[in-house]
């Protein structure tokens, strides 16, 4: 049996006026959709476009949740009570339900977005609420995060199936997390698309990464992100496609 | 068997720190809560608590969708475009309706507030847009609306079913149309609960109302709608409600 | 002494993450900007760097107020009663001064935006809402307008400057009006660069424009209008500007 | 001579349909209106009465900003880049300018709001964004905060003036801190105007007030807060005030 691993991406992050991405090439690329929600991007036109794309490619729908902040695309933490915050998951997830249900199929999993996303690998008060919220809608639902954080904890603590996701354009530490954005070297945002797959392919095959320090982190996952909103993301993302197809590993949806 | 009568009115119309009306004096007394859906009012707390007040006393919930104006509490005609209109209707429905289940029920209706509900009187693009994301979403949904309306002979061309609604507390024109607000003497706000009762009794009794210019207004209906945020709101409920009751007339949901 | 003419162009249409149109760029070939206020675009980042790049280059910075609406760019027409439309144009007009003040100048003019600049053509009330907030802030403030609109008539009423704008990448019925965008060959969009330069000059030096009809139209104007947020938009205005310069036009501020 | 103190409140906290505070009573009551600036409260119709109001009585208009966020009534922490929430702050003090100009006056002192409030306590970046703002717009603007925060740190390092703040009907810890608004014993919102009265007299004369855990808390102030959306507020305003002036303590602002 060939290994395999998916493809996540996040889409919908239109908003208006506002164009972001090329949701068309990357639906054509990725086997799961994170759909924005409308919190932090996504007007409602967006997200029934990028649900009707996603459904008739067979690419999974997946919940983008975020704070409630446009001007700042959810990209800053914001203190919502735990309460309040799973809430606002709940209303982005039926809120996104309506439209992949319209496309004729359903949301299948919820990934956080920016700030939320970095909120729940470590506060487990935000990273309960979102599972709670889930778990409240849907218990099939599955999350995806990262290794090690406290928002899968939370979903394995509650009886909520969950997925790894690892970064192919990303900068890991020895330890096996993320290189802070604001730190150089943290986006591989320049780098030769192919050069991005060959990484991609050595953490499928090995579940290694080269860390920023020297050596190897190990990263442990079953989707792989890529993003889809810098100039050269569908490039990029073309590039770990077709280099995790040329080394015999199926792309393909986690659910 | 006795004349029956479904009871309306808007809720979940809070949002934050603001307080809007008292749900939960009203849900004692309605069968239909129109529950706002975030675009004009109502944050999710708001309505996972609205959700869960109707179900618990077996009140249907219904969609209160309206413009995306909190500004304006969507009160100001919005020219949007039937094709965005629909999707920011289904948009809503989505979001209302995870709530809705997560009390155990669901949407059950729609009615449009505010200023959608003035335009689709007599817009039939708007009108259109309104049923179309009716039937793209659950073509089971009825609508209310006003007889007469332009929403209600979309309904009846799409195969979509229509509740009328009439309004106890406020004035008609000879013709069944409502007075408009800036008026004086749209609407009976000072009015005595007993006296809104008896006019919502003869009403569901006779098929009539006093007109303002005199005479008698014919109105055609299955749900009276009364108002839930003005001081005297829930006074006037009660004394609709109790009176009804008192008549024999049956006070029950149409769905 | 040679004939003049402003150019003016709507930027700061930013918004958090989402990029519009190439501010930089076109204040290189304006002399009038037309800077968002934050109602339909524009956050507080994208005003102070417009404002900043505006003065430093000695170009005249505008407010370009519109509806409370961001989901829609300002494009769809909102019912606001005139008195909260002219609270809301103080506001937007006293937000973007306090930028201007920081970069070392003032608002000097104001242009609506949008579906509001569509409104106040005929509609006298929200016409003479703008008109009335700008007496209160700033009396000495011109409005910008096509001829011949309510805008023109409610600020020659109130005493309030007004300046007339035209369009060079804009097609005109023979009466002088603007086709409206939803006809086909509305917009010049993809004309040569050169072309509308010419169209330009013809109109400074002819005062008309050809019809879509066929024919002139009299078009009667002290500024034109080139667009900032399509993709070949910096060629554009740098075709017109080169093409007046060449032609001996002076390119300079109204006020 | 004798002692003297300003007396200031939140005003101006409505949006739209939603009502909160009774602004006319306030104004009656004190010498500083902090007046909402539309990010978290505020729309343009309340800024414009408010001002009104609190110029034609003499009150002094200060601008009370807050983090963009009207879900959350600014009361939920954001982590907002500074330089960006310079922007915010400078977009918030000029549009309330624009109001307190046509009102006669100008913003005359700034005061943040809820998180914010909070934020600039301990917040070295927030509160040095908060001054960077004032200086840039007006350096002759006093900010207002609590005794030994990181704003009036900041202010004082930055050359800008400022007044210190306390609370007659919030609990203080023995260090002279506030009580949080989470602990039960934090707000004293049912007490006896009379007694909150006399408390403010006790302020003002010993700059001591009982502290939470028994015996004084030293509190240093020219500026007391009362609050201004709670049911009892104008009552608990005007005991505070009455008491004030009985003890012949000239209530008076500090600008």
């Amino acid at each position: 049996m060939n290994p395999a691993v998916d493809l996540n991406s996040d889409l919908g992050e239109s908003f208006g006026r506002w164009r972001l991405g090329d949701d068309e090439a990357m639906l054509d690329l990725v086997t799961s959709a994170n759909v924005a929600c409308g919190f932090h991007a996504g007007d409602p036109p967006t997200l029934r476009r990028a649900c009707a794309g996603a459904v008739s490619r067979g690419v999974r729908i997946g919940a983008q949740v975020g704070y409630r902040d446009l001007a700042g695309f959810g990209r800053r933490f914001i203190a919502v009570p735990p309460a309040e915050l799973a809430d606002d998951v709940v209303y982005q997830l039926g809120a996104l339900d309506g439209f992949a249900r319209l496309a004729g199929d359903r949301v299948r999993y919820l990934k956080p977005h920016g700030a939320l996303w970095h909120a729940v690998i470590d506060d487990e008060q935000q990273a309960g609420a979102v599972v709670a919220a889930v778990r409240a809608y849907d218990d099939r639902l599955p999350v995806v995060g990262p290794d090690g954080s406290a928002l899968l904890a939370a979903a394995e603590a509650g009886g909520v199936r969950y997925v790894r996701e690892a970064f192919a354009d990303r900068a890991y530490t020895s330890d096996g997390r993320l290189v802070p954005r604001t730190q150089a070297g943290a986006v591989l945002a320049d780098a030769d698309p192919a050069e991005v797959g060959r990484r991609a392919v050595a953490m499928v095959r090995d579940g290694e990464v080269p860390a920023l320090e020297g050596g190897a982190a190990v990263v442990r996952f079953e989707s792989l992100c890529v993003h889809g909103d810098s100039p050269g993301a569908v490039a990029t993302a073309r590039g770990v496609r077709e280099a995790l197809v040329a080394a015999g590993i199926d792309v393909r949806a986690f659910t």
